[in-house]
């Protein structure tokens, strides 16, 4: 990718749109009160999205605690991902695209690629690795990600399909930051299993 | 609790019965190859069931890679539960249960406590860390349980209900080792939501 403009860090926060180049990482500084606008920029694109406490990246947005705060698979537009200590640390405020997200599904990892026979290509957990180091910040663990415009349906029986983002260019899914918080997105560079559709296309974050 | 016998640990693995006390967590090591049995002794128990590899206790049992891995919400006979390196660690061997097992809800921490007003209360959580403490071993992490007997049901929705457990009196739900492990097994001390049914009552871990 070339040309596109990234949010500038200013102090403690970024501002403006950070581009994610189709299969790598960016992270950003959002403060308490303001929005970050996950944009899906081709359509039919899987972002791995992570959020960390600014102040101790130990405390991480954690799936489980999540629904066992929400009693639901993925929020609903209103309520909050809280993190490993019960904090809410993001509000869902509001999602254009036809609604399917996941919060089941682990990061693609080395280990993963591994398994596929493909050694050393890039994934999520490496992607935010990267990210947080650009800011000077590592994590101590991986945690489950909130998988934007993944789509894995649920079926009675427990079985999870695997399907295509159904996401469209431009759909965007907005979150509210409840405290001071990095947020990294993954454009999930997954191309040898369907989920991304023809292939990783770029995303963008906004802070707004 | 008084009476019950307590497994051996002879060297490095655990043989035989280890009672686990109505809100008390206890930890065994078990052998590759070996079958570890968890009994719900009086029925309507939830226990939170962990297991690290023996060789680096920071290689965890984790829900969301076996999520990825079986594409199933919860394994079936058959299947094996993985590390988050991917790697098998548990298979499941047999279920004499009515078959409600959960893999979405975190572990009761103090937190959890905190918010239903009873600060202090035993945890899931707080005893994962004591049974390791008592092995002279420590998780970096919580990683989310595998919480037998437990009985959450997804709507079509999304949306998670949570119900009493409903096994029954000598339920038992038993794993394979794949690797050298340590399990964790915390009868679940929670009395002040209605998943234990009329309160927390003991469980047993059975090596064989």
């Amino acid at each position: 990718m070339d040309g596109p403009a990234h949010g500038v860090l200013t102090g403690m926060v970024t501002m403006g749109r950070t581009m994610v180049p189709a299969g790598e990482g960016r992270a950003v500084r959002v403060g308490a009160g303001r929005r970050v606008r996950v944009v899906d920029v081709e359509g039919g694109q899987v972002g791995d999205l992570f959020a960390f406490a600014a102040d101790d990246p130990r405390e991480h947005l954690s799936a489980a605690h999540t629904r066992s705060a929400t009693s639901r698979l993925f929020p609903q537009v209103g309520e909050s991902f809280v993190t490993d200590r019960r904090r809410p640390i993001l509000t869902l405020a509001g999602d254009t695209s036809p609604g399917s997200h996941d919060m089941l599904i682990a990061a693609c990892d080395p280990a993963r690629y591994e398994g596929l026979g493909a050694p050393g290509h890039a994934s999520c957990a490496g992607n935010l690795e990267s990210a947080l180091a650009g800011m000077g910040l590592s994590a101590a663990v991986v945690p489950q990600p909130v998988n934007v415009f993944m789509r894995i349906p649920v079926e009675a029986s427990g079985r999870l399909r695997w399907l295509s983002a159904e996401s469209r260019p431009g759909d965007a899914i907005t979150f509210e930051a409840v405290m001071d918080c990095v947020v990294v997105l993954s454009a999930c560079p997954q191309d040898l299993a369907g989920i991304n559709g023809d292939g990783p296309t770029p995303m963008a974050m906004d802070v707004l």
